[in-house]
């Protein structure tokens, strides 16, 4: 990281520019009144960082030892003059701000009656953000994989579906992509992209969608520990898209015999990942639990570990849903839920209250 | 499981009990009014079922699959008439009950006047038991082991002053003991005792606490299943004790890398394990966590969880303990902790209010 | 799996297609005497069965149940005659056959110089493969990514020295592909196409890849259970190209503390997976272990353990590689691994001897 | 650990010893001639060092920060003159040398006859070891747990046919302890005390082992990485016993769905096990697959990987015993896994040969 003098010439600025470039590594540059502090992107330990400060106009060349730099909170702090947390502004909903952002839907789209009902459901609950999977990824070939599935006029289809339901009932959208080929299409129609947890480690889809510009939700894999997490939302943001959005989604469960449940939801990352980055972070309890019955309880959980919202699988009737039935609950009880988190997510802000 | 006709006489009881013993099984038959089901104590898949219910005044033998069964719904509801919850009375303190229960404390006692200075503070702050390790399961043999190590003596001496403690600040007093030899002389100083993770899967141990008719508070191993850990508290169940308190302080994190937090607290497996056993469970954020930082959040999130109670290692002066100082807090901060947990147990009670 | 009766006509098995067809599921038809067996790709839990059975020319009509049901044993001997294990024949090397088979070479290909240099090296010590990483999937954006990070011609450039070298020295040449958008050159250039652990779940890759028609060596994810291993390894499989190498290269570490090991080296994966699939299965010491002087044991044992070959990092200066130098072995030490393993393998083969 | 001068005075050493006692630590003083060395148990952290350097005689005093180091290669050598391998004798048996030593027998003794009819089987076989579980710790307090619970009677029972079975057929005998106070009592008759994975962090039981004097087999807990294991087995070694074999039975697996074996072996952890200790190290691929048709393949792994020898079940009728059949192999079987090890033993020893 250089950070300039504050008399930096806008030349001075460029010349250390071209020097990283010379060194085969690219630059990150903020926009703004913050833009006197530039970040390396690319492998510093070849670097001679006392070549840097020589430099004319340089006032420090540091080395971050951490695998995440640009989006962690000493980098945004000097970049960008951001707090502890960024607000990531969609529309008129925030992530990231004082109140909680719910994301509900079904996990797959099935049809376009489906999704408006459940649209509705949703809206009327209280919830911000749709979503709905028209790309799934499966662990089976043989196990349903999203309309998308169908073929490019079916996914176009779908992806039209949700945006006209997010239009009528006045929700942001988002919908997973899966593959590089089609990221832009899915940019397309979704305000928000999701990279799921199987995809994680998938480096080139996470660049491919930060140069969408479009703000990602980006899930940990269920196998990774934080420190992998954030090295691989790092490429996103050495893409120079910052508004990503994190989501715990459950771990592998230890021990021998049943689990009881599907994964295991690490609430405890959200607060230590929050320590880490100013990146906002949600959990998903649907897809941690896989029951039904535990999704009010690991709710209001999650909002008092510190979360910035949730993302809940929600069906007018579970039990006829196509996928993970078993772990979706009701538009009414999302209500509960949202209730119910609103109040802690309060309770927590203001603890002698 | 043998259910006997409401009608059956003492006589047709004692026959069925004869039988049970004859097959080299024990019987746990329950007292009061519900003592006409009788469980089945050793391998009942050697047993003809049929066979007991030819005898006079059964009116039903069942096989319970899981491997714990003493303490599953089914048979507290059966044999003990209990709900979905024991509440479990020490003095006047419920565990199990309308509210949550706070154990605080240092990790060890270190001396007199360490510990009376502590117990003082957590009563301020609002706890109802005081912890206190004498006999301390290290990983180290080159680590700090508790004055307990040091002999009978000095073991009996810090026994004396935690009830010396519970006395006069009006706590009840909870202790580990580590070993078999130990078990006699703890009991007769603790009102509830604990057995450490590390000891979970020693079942002579097990055996040894639940005949001492003590409330034992039970850790599940960083290592184990849901599955495992009902499985060896049936073995305390076995021996005729049923006042167990089960606690959930983290498992071995997953993933590469740095963990950033000690173990992953399994939050999810508190509601899990509430829906098999009436047992009440608590939460050790301590432990699980290792961060002082992280326990307000990972507190409040047990007890949204649906976590009848926290244990919390807390310390006028964290950073002086000779034990695990930096996951601490002071009894300020357990007051704030205190706090904001009874509101969000009330808020979790009756979540439409 | 829809069996015909063996004097089912063309018109009959077009008839059974078209009716998958309509089922919206695809048809798995393999080539030669065995193609009275048509296997479904696709949710076959939605399929009415006794409906298959009631067309004419249709012997028998089966559900699997396993997620991986095109590399099973049971489907490669009804529909291609296939034993125990497939040998995948590339140029006059077999996988799968009598003899373990070697891929050895550099993490990255650096420099011409150093990937000839290498290339002379593994071919007289008895390897037959030549591997050389060109896209290098990394945990993080500041780590070396590989030559193909350079962009298109340098990728191009390094793909060019893989095959030159490969002529040279005649061997075959494997390398791994990142993403989707690569899978078009390297299947150009390379032999076998790599598929890495991180990417293991990135279906849109695995059928990309498949397509190409080129032999796959498909490594398991260090989170991946081996039914996972395999449901994935079976998407491959359902886009028409069975020639699939299996590659254990070790899993997440269990405990706390250093791991002493990079990963775990999971072998009883191997001969576990070797009865369920007809695929072969290799081991990759380097990774695995993450240590040099681990490599000669665990080659060792790998084959011991069954294993049909070995992947190792192989390197003239091992200190001096610019990635995993740590974990890779000279040109002699892998002589000495491939000489003791032709030995074990010999006699597992015909332990009585 | 203190070096004293090859001159040093008993009284020099002694007032050594005296000092460390008054710092309320423990010596530990190596017989014979390498007695220049002294140990220090617990905690070092606190001591000054400088402080014994200035005492007369002292020629060096040294901190170790491994939490194991009276079992590691350097106090080995320093305190004992061993090499890289603590050659175990007991009897004519040689455990750590040039050959493999193999244990074998049933899960559980059940009967006198089924016990000697397996002795003679597993003589034939070429084993050196009997071994045969009396005390039985189980998962489930309703499954057998071994004749040792039916009382000390039957269990002392059970061990004097243990060591007729041994005399009779020259083997030594192994069995497992499972409490404190059972410890004696399996000293009287067994040649090595085994204390079984589920035990291993249980320190009094350690300490109590340690004390017979008697070698001891320590087998890895499934939840304990490499560190954890040693510095456990490092409580042994601190109560004077170094006649300590370690054993790996294999690790939790990690991922989703089906494991297809019980734990995962962990091979590598065994030369990674022996670069760090002197002591030898053994594998039981019986609890570890689960599964007999892995033995063959996993025995000759480990010895590949560079076991000191193999704990393998055996039973003439596998499918009749009471405990674990379905991963014991027969006599027969014994002898075909003896004869492949071997050769693979002497194989791997001069690898150029």
């Amino acid at each position: 990281m250089i950070i300039m003098d504050s008399e930096a010439t806008q030349e001075q600025i460029e010349n250390v520019m071209k020097e990283i470039k010379r060194l085969r590594l690219k630059a990150d540059i903020s926009k703004g009144e913050f833009r006197k502090v530039i970040g390396i992107v690319g492998d510093e330990r070849q670097i001679d960082f006392a070549h840097f400060t020589a430099l004319p106009g340089v006032k420090e060349a540091l080395r971050i030892e951490t695998p995440y730099k640009l989006i962690s909170r000493e980098y945004g702090k000097l970049s960008e003059g951001l707090g502890e947390r960024k607000v990531i502004k969609i529309g008129n909903i925030e992530i990231g701000g004082d109140k909680p952002v719910f994301i509900a839907g079904p996990c797959a789209v099935e049809s376009k009656e489906q999704l408006f009902r459940i649209a509705e459901g949703v809206k009327k609950a209280g919830a911000h953000i749709l979503r709905g999977g028209i790309f799934k990824p499966r662990s089976s070939v043989h196990s349903f994989q999203g309309l998308g599935a169908g073929g490019q006029d079916e996914a176009q289809e779908a992806l039209e579906w949700l945006c006209e339901a997010g239009n009528k009932f006045e929700l942001l959208v988002i919908t997973e992509t899966r593959g590089e080929t089609q990221v832009d299409l899915v940019a397309k129609y979704a305000d928000i992209i999701q990279i799921g947890a199987r995809n994680m480690y998938d480096q080139d889809l996470l660049t491919k969608v930060s140069r969408t510009g479009k703000p990602v939700l980006f899930k940990r894999h269920f196998g990774a520990g934080i420190e992998e997490f954030l090295s691989f939302a790092e490429y996103i943001a050495a893409e120079g898209n910052r508004d990503i959005i994190l989501c715990e989604r459950g771990i592998i469960p230890v021990g021998k015999g049943k689990s009881y449940t599907r994964y295991t939801l690490d609430l405890a990352a959200i607060p230590a990942i929050q320590k880490e980055t100013y990146l906002p972070v949600l959990a998903d309890p649907s897809h941690a639990t896989g029951r039904r019955d535990l999704i009010f309880n690991m709710s209001c959980a999650a909002i008092a570990a510190g979360a910035s919202g949730l993302m809940i699988e929600t069906h007018f009737d579970p039990t006829a849903s196509l996928v993970d039935g078993q772990q979706t609950i009701t538009p009414d009880e999302l209500k509960e839920v949202i209730s119910a988190c609103n109040q802690i997510c309060r309770l927590i802000a203001s603890p002698g209250k």
